[in-house]
């Protein structure tokens, strides 16, 4: 029996009830840890699993971003800085990468409260995840405003790549396999990514 | 060893290199069928993975489209019907949400060329995918240009939510294992999920 849910309901729902709800029908993604920095320095690391393709000529990538009506160092270091590095997440440090997800002043580094490592390159003014093993150091290259609820799709062209062995495969395939990228549901549950099948490009069927 | 790819190697990359190398930087995503017909009543069914949860309340969903130089028959009957539905894509079912995406005419709907069911309700102009545990029926909210290569953010409320049994759980929680939600990964390599652990609301440690 299936249960019908509709839109009246979602407003009457309890806050927390609707949140889990709402937040959880996208699905399952990847969990990105995104590095920043002041231009003071002070670096910063935060959870997001909202981060999209957006082309590959030019290569382009966006992360959402929540309406910034209070605090938010993410992207204040990205307005002010304008480079900002995706990390996926291993597997085996996703308890690690939930734990920036709390509120750490601006002074407190997640990086050294949650137990990851800095790694900086000269091409990118944003520090990468050391324990990473994909991730992309990107460059601002437009903030979106959503109007209907003040949320920000930020977008940043790809400067870097750094990529384990055994990542990049023939024919530039990625190997998630390999980078044990740890996938999140909603704000709180981790799944790990079992492979399937690789399928060719599809094609009408006569 | 790690191997660093630079902005400058990206853009000399074979066309198709390029494409599976950038397409897999975001990571692995729920596989979504988006459901909707024309006001002749068509159908069409297409696979989307960049699905976007945009806020809670109101409650709004977004999904990231290509740009629409070519025919582009899902976006046509959003912007003229104004509904659109969101399906979760059952893992047995992962080859035949794949098909989708050939071109299939206008006039062939690939609920019938691929494999699935049509379902309607009273309340969305739109059809639903019967075999889908997990289906988001959305009204038209606002699309938004990304003026950096044209793709459009498509953004819709929620007005209705159908789920299986076992899947919305306590305090709201969506159990993605019990609708075997497929993932993907770039446009071809497809994962289903292992759950890991859901975890508390992070707090710092003192």
């Amino acid at each position: 029996m299936n249960t019908h849910v509709y839109a009246a309901d979602i407003a009457n729902f309890e806050k927390q009830y609707r949140t889990n709800l709402i937040n959880g029908l996208a699905g399952i993604k990847s969990a990105i840890l995104v590095g920043t920095q002041g231009k003071d320095g002070q670096t910063n690391l935060a959870i997001f699993s909202q981060v999209v393709h957006v082309g590959a000529n030019p290569p382009l990538m966006g992360i959402l971003h929540r309406p910034v009506s209070v605090e938010k160092h993410t992207y204040e270091n990205i307005i002010t800085n304008e480079y900002f590095t995706l990390n996926h997440v291993p597997i085996e440090k996703y308890k690690d990468a939930h734990q920036t997800s709390a509120r750490y002043q601006r002074s407190q580094s997640e990086f050294e409260h949650c137990g990851f490592s800095e790694e900086f390159t000269p091409h990118i003014q944003a520090p990468y995840v050391k324990e990473s093993k994909l991730k992309i150091g990107l460059k601002l290259a437009e903030i979106i405003p959503i109007t209907s609820n003040d949320t920000l799709l930020i977008i940043g062209s790809v400067e870097e790549i750094i990529a384990a062995e055994g990542i990049i495969e023939a024919e530039g395939f990625l190997n998630l396999n390999n980078s044990k990228t740890a996938l999140v549901h909603g704000l709180e549950t981790y799944y790990q990514a079992e492979k399937v099948s690789r399928l060719p490009y599809a094609k009408p069927i006569k």
